[in-house]
């Protein structure tokens, strides 16, 4: 099966994909590629959402995930900041839905706790362990590895039958 | 030319469709339609920006717009619902821009203002002076009547040449 993860940005939107196969102690998590969607910021508003949306359909079409993980945001700080991102992570969610994608979402924090063991790791220790885990040379961009982090999260939830059972409840404390 | 006016919610979002054609003291706007596009409450927030956008789709396909008038919305209240807000914009915005339309912001206080004589207008004020405005007998879903709103002040501002004169600068004093 393919995921897809979403790091979603009113700026730059991450993407990556992976295939996950097997079950258990047999899951095989494969990379598949990863990168960013680039909004111009000379563009009108309008025309980055165009971006953003035509961007989902290339990589939706491209790789034909059967799963989307997208990030889970935390508010409460700005809610001007709030409310540009929440126009980019519509436009996603739309797509993923038109596609017919199962939509699940993570908390940045739990993502980070799963791939590292720590919930308050940086994006270079998100970096190196998910380069062990894919056994990938080097992550090109590091806007795209929030969104790989997030499939491999997603991909370890569904083949881990412990985890599994807490079913798709976000605020289960690994 | 068409104009179509959206007043975006996460739960509701606001259509109006007005023809406006001649100029000055000879333009003539005409009502198309109006209604709401409703999204199930119920269902996952990615179905809902899927109910949003194909609602959009059928209103652009069916109307073919030139242009849109959307609100402009200010925040500073609850970054949560501002965030939800504007993941329902985004799409509106997406699907405009999709379509090749021009898109205009205007805050509400100046679309009541430029309809009613007064940025304080009540709700039923608007719609009042709309179905003047219109020669509507009755706006028939409160909803759609700020969308509608929306249309009718950018007709206005685009076929009064003394109002043209501040193109598209959202903060005109009128």
């Amino acid at each position: 099966m393919i995921i897809l993860g979403i790091d979603p940005g009113s700026r730059i939107t991450g993407f990556g994909v992976i295939q996950v196969s097997g079950h258990g102690a047999h899951t095989r998590i494969q990379h598949i590629n990863h990168g960013v969607i680039l909004m111009k910021p000379t563009d009108p508003f309008p025309l980055r959402m165009k971006e953003i949306g035509e961007g989902m359909q290339l990589i939706l079409r491209k790789y034909k995930p059967a799963q989307v993980a997208i990030e889970k945001i935390f508010l409460g700080r700005n809610a001007d900041s709030a409310f540009k991102l929440g126009h980019a992570r519509g436009v996603a969610l739309y797509e993923s839905a038109r596609f017919g994608c199962e939509v699940f979402e993570y908390a940045t924090r739990l993502v980070k706790k799963g791939i590292t063991g720590r919930g308050g790791a940086s994006k270079e220790e998100v970096q190196a362990s998910l380069e062990k885990l894919l056994n990938l040379k080097a992550i090109s961009r590091i806007d795209a590895s929030d969104a790989l982090a997030l499939a491999t999260f997603h991909a370890f939830r569904i083949t881990n039958p412990l985890l599994r059972k807490a079913g798709r409840s976000q605020n289960l404390d690994l």
